[in-house]
């Protein structure tokens, strides 16, 4: 397997975010009572809580995760040319994270950080239902600069993708604020995820104003979207977000998802799955799908189609990047 | 999760082995032949050829392996009491391996070494039939000493499981022996897995002298017991076990076990499998299934029936460790 992508022939699309790697094990709702943990949230945790928390659990499995990275790996998996900016450490895990990407036909060329904090890594607990409740220890992912957002590399690709955990951060923030200016200075598109109702509830006032002036295409889920424009119906929320944004794309679970923009508001059903083993990764691959389909010019519902196609996939197994080739399985709708 | 292993209230099973981490990814046979991979066998491989064939396969996913270390944690998770014997480094794998066997609920208490090679890994390369072919850099595992194996623990266990890809080392060797005498001293019994077909022409004149003197419970496939006394036919193969050990126990893939012992010879069906994703591990846990059986007197037939039962449930998955509690899925043959 070598890196298919390369900077100087052009890009789809190019994700900013954390890069982690994730440690899986399945827990009960009584633990997460039990520990205080908010399910299906992110928390941020320190190096103690993560020591604490991973020596309470049981048994994990470790994969490549982070969620923009998962959406690059997605636009690769679906035949797209994908390329993901995110900071290690040169531990193990880095190599890990780094061979994992690049073997999934990612480009990827931040440099490792050579000293500070490991590799970042999120602690995973997987509910009987299929729910997951995310604690991160960002680590090296904190260390990301606007320096490791390459012009060039974002200048090439059609679209750059911004996760919205990265505003936890406030060098992260600057980054992500460089990548946006970048990618409009090229006179390409920028997409941001607003990842989490509780990130949203940190950082809203931020996220509203690059919603307005920055985002062209926006994905987040029902909740997500209520809590930036606190909002007491989806409706509303999507009657403000369509006056921002070229095109939102909002997830509701099983419900499927809801496309509002140029071609007005599209209903699109959610892909049929037989069991939900681990919701990880449902939005970062529905993003993916998404990217592919609008960077083709496809209609905005065959671009919620594939976004359907390549989140039934990740979510009918453990771990959040797809484990078939989600080209083959979308094939109808990549014609 | 804690670990419910304690050496001073009498175990089951203690299993001595080679603590590795396992990457798993999944392969075609052309880059298998195209590596010189013998399909379904175990390579020992250096950093170099590690690193190597690490950089041309796709993504992973990182779980705790191991052969004995698996079958320690069947046999906690069907409700026995086990402890492992394996040396791993003070480095991030080490410290998953340590955290993962603990919360299965294995005693687990070799020093991580502090200096020397990293914590030992296997590239387990997955076929699209399910067969798995293993690559396995031994690291800090090849610095099991004898003084590593307490008389204490191995007195305290019913029975001590050694697995023979420890005889790759000379010093592991070492402890392996020191391991039986310490068991018989005890009053003991002592069981050995064959482990490859490959470990064992690389070690055939060591293993049958072991085989006629020190193991009371063989395990093995019939590949394995072929070449261990080089008869043409697995029934002449059977023939000449009887003669060396109380029990033999040899797995035959989708056709069952055959069990020969005190009960003459007893033919055991493979549990039902919806389909085979990855067979690492089988032969670990039908150890597992089968010396939770043998330690509580059971019949050699239900004997048998654990371990087709937990070996069914490993290879339905990726990993070599069970997902599902195997108390719950044997509870009838624990009765």
């Amino acid at each position: 397997m070598t890196d298919r992508g390369n900077a100087g022939d052009g890009l789809d699309v190019v994700t900013v975010g954390n890069a982690l790697v994730d440690v899986l094990s399945t827990t009960t709702d009584d633990f997460l009572d039990a520990q205080g943990l908010a399910k299906g949230g992110m928390a941020l945790i320190d190096a103690a809580r993560a020591a604490d928390l991973y020596g309470q659990t049981g048994p994990g499995t470790e994969v490549s995760g982070g969620s923009a990275a998962n959406t690059a790996v997605g636009v690769a998996s679906l035949g797209g040319r994908g390329a993901f900016i995110g900071r290690v450490r040169d531990d193990t895990l880095g190599e890990v994270f780094a061979h994992d990407i690049r073997a999934a036909g990612v480009h990827f060329e931040t440099a490792p950080a050579t000293r500070g904090a490991p590799t970042g890594r999120c602690l995973i607990l997987v509910s009987p239902d299929g729910e997951r409740t995310m604690n991160t220890f960002l680590g090296a992912a904190a260390e990301l600069h606007a320096d490791d957002v390459s012009p060039n590399l974002v200048g090439a690709a059609a679209v750059t993708y911004l996760e919205g955990y990265l505003f936890d951060q406030p060098d992260a923030k600057a980054a992500f604020r460089h990548a946006a200016h970048a990618a409009h200075s090229a006179g390409r598109r920028v997409a941001l995820s607003l990842s989490d109702t509780f990130c949203v509830e940190r950082h809203r006032l931020d996220f509203l104003a690059l919603v307005e002036h920055d985002v062209d295409v926006l994905f987040a889920n029902d909740s997500e979207l209520c809590a930036l424009y606190e909002t007491p119906t989806f409706d509303d929320a999507l009657g403000l977000v369509v006056r921002h944004c070229e095109v939102a794309a909002v997830t509701r679970a099983a419900a499927g998802s809801v496309v509002v923009g140029r071609e007005g508001l599209v209903e699109v059903p959610a892909a049929p799955v037989t069991q939900v083993v681990d919701t990880t990764g449902a939005g970062d691959l529905y993003a993916a799908g998404f990217l592919v389909g609008y960077t083709r010019g496809y209609a905005l519902r065959r671009c919620g189609e594939l976004g359907a196609v390549a989140a039934a996939e990740v979510i009918s197994h453990l771990g959040a990047r797809p484990e078939r080739p989600l080209g083959e399985l979308a094939a109808a709708l990549l014609q």
